[in-house]
């Protein structure tokens, strides 16, 4: 069986190009016992990714050059020799980026395409949406009548972010960079406000109007100076959620800014880093929590779907151009197909 | 009775000079009923009475220019229409630069000089004592094992918390700016070590070599370059207590700096700023916690006393000179004298 797969064949400075990425065509052994082939139907593309591009030690290692670029797939078993995946099971796991992989099974979880569309495993209910859970509930701590604030809101993590915040009955408050996403969030998603960041004339007021009483959670996917203007409005005892920094990912130089550090004293507020992997154990609550909130459509939720293997590299480089509302998936193949 | 106060004269801009303060002398009428007349034994000049000076809004109001500077001050009873405070008693207050007070009772509270002598309620049992307890134990959340490193650690906050962190079993890293005090912080206070951060040729790796273990609870009295080194060494699931700000009180422009943002993002540390008096309902169980501490040698106290009424504001500049050794106090008076 021959596959295509996607290797990194060189680590981007600054800004990742189609440069960095390679297609190869391989010969795939046939599954052995204990393993499983896999046909891959929805690749998952994020801007963690473009840590992982990069040599620099993180908290998850870097990825190797001429080795496959890996991440959230899901999959079809198309041939099984192993017991817990028979042919047909669809499969969510941290996967190469290649049409047919050869598995074994570890790091392979079930999903149910009766349940939810299979995509939806890539996005509210999976990473993305288990970040919003986890770094919003457990990190952000948001009270009934507080004011949250999410940058990158009209992503994969944001928009589920403000939503989650109007389910504990806040004021949710979207950042975003084009004038259809902010209408999204608004018209669509829900939030109480949305503002366009590059066309804001005054960053700083915009979200003070949006914010009257101030700001109690940011939850900060982006960083920058989106951030910092976020941070002028940080009420008494307010947190922090890191959860991204986009706009940085590509930074050649380490950034500097004004120190926060003063702020958070006068404050008293708290800044979090948090990553969803340290809360693996609790995945299975907050799956369960966030299908039954999509299910009573109190979570809405979008997908942008690029079509063809050959899409990934630019699908993957289109998140820096902010291309995507919600979710960005690229479609391999069709279930069953 | 004739009193000398010590007014506000101009806010400073940068480093405060004498300048900004001015000495009166007023007619103190005698106490109505429920007040009492109170001699100042000692006041505390701290490092955060320089915000006040400031015209910019902050966690406590700015000092009004032509009015009396206030802070803690131990004073003595010296006249009563009070019945809660006969004369001899002593108390502790927020109360102005000035040798002699009328006060209505409001906020004092009495303190014992059998117990303690009488400077340490502005001092190990008084805000910075209190400042370390809280801050070390409820927002640094020290384990057993962990390494604590406190900046400012000769300081009156820095030498409790040190010493807080050995209690808890941790390994205690002091930062100071002269071989004396960095001597002082392993002979006498039992620091595991101690970097005299002025001379060490490269902070961080004196920091690495110190804290072999990486840095769990950072204990931040100073920020700046200090502070940049130590995140540089933050674990996994470290807190950083932001108490003060020393290296930023004088600054004329707002100070910049490597972004920490992504570190705690990778490090999935926490950042917190806490102010000693959101804690106040716990003040009795910290003092006596503390109080028991010191009378059984696990806390050691050092006071630099400067003598005299008219070298208050030289005492409060010292502070930004790096003088003082443990807590700086001015003894106006004494005690039944």
């Amino acid at each position: 069986m021959k596959t295509r797969t996607i290797l990194l064949e060189s680590r981007p400075q600054g800004m990742p190009t189609e440069q960095n990425f390679r297609f190869t065509e391989t010969e795939l052994p046939p599954p052995a016992d204990g393993e499983v082939l896999l046909k891959a139907l929805y690749v998952s593309v994020d801007p963690y990714m473009r840590g992982r591009m990069s040599e620099a030690k993180s908290y998850v290692p870097p990825y190797e050059l001429h080795q496959p670029i890996r991440g959230g797939v899901v999959a079809e078993v198309v041939e099984s020799r192993h017991e817990k995946f028979p042919k047909g099971t669809a499969v969510v796991g941290d996967l190469p980026w290649q049409e047919y992989i050869v598995a074994n099974g570890k790091g392979l979880n079930r999903v149910h395409p009766d349940l939810a569309p299979l995509g939806y495993y890539l996005g509210v209910l999976g990473m993305p949406g288990l970040t919003a859970y986890f770094g919003l509930l457990d990190v952000g701590k948001p009270q009934e009548g507080q004011t949250v604030v999410v940058s990158g809101a009209a992503g994969a993590v944001g928009s589920v972010v403000g939503q989650l915040a109007r389910i504990k009955g806040c004021r949710a408050v979207g950042i975003a960079g084009t004038d259809e996403k902010v209408q999204y969030l608004t018209d669509t998603l829900g939030f109480d406000a949305a503002i366009n960041y590059k066309t804001a004339p005054k960053l700083r007021e915009s979200l003070a109007a949006a914010c009257p009483d101030g700001v109690d959670v940011y939850f900060d996917n982006v960083g920058g100076p989106v951030t910092d203007a976020v941070y002028s409005l940080l009420n008494n005892f307010s947190r922090v959620a890191i959860c991204g920094q986009i706009a940085y990912y590509n930074a050649t130089e380490p950034p500097v800014a004004p120190r926060v550090e003063s702020r958070l004293l006068i404050k008293r507020a708290t800044m979090q880093g948090f990553i969803v992997t340290d809360y693996a154990a609790r995945f299975g609550e907050g799956i369960k929590t966030l299908a039954g909130w999509v299910k009573e459509d109190k979570i809405r939720y979008e997908e942008t779907v690029t079509e063809g293997f050959e899409n990934i590299p630019d699908a993957f480089l289109g998140l820096f151009r902010g291309e995507n509302t919600g979710k960005q998936l690229v479609k391999v193949a069709e279930y069953g197909g």
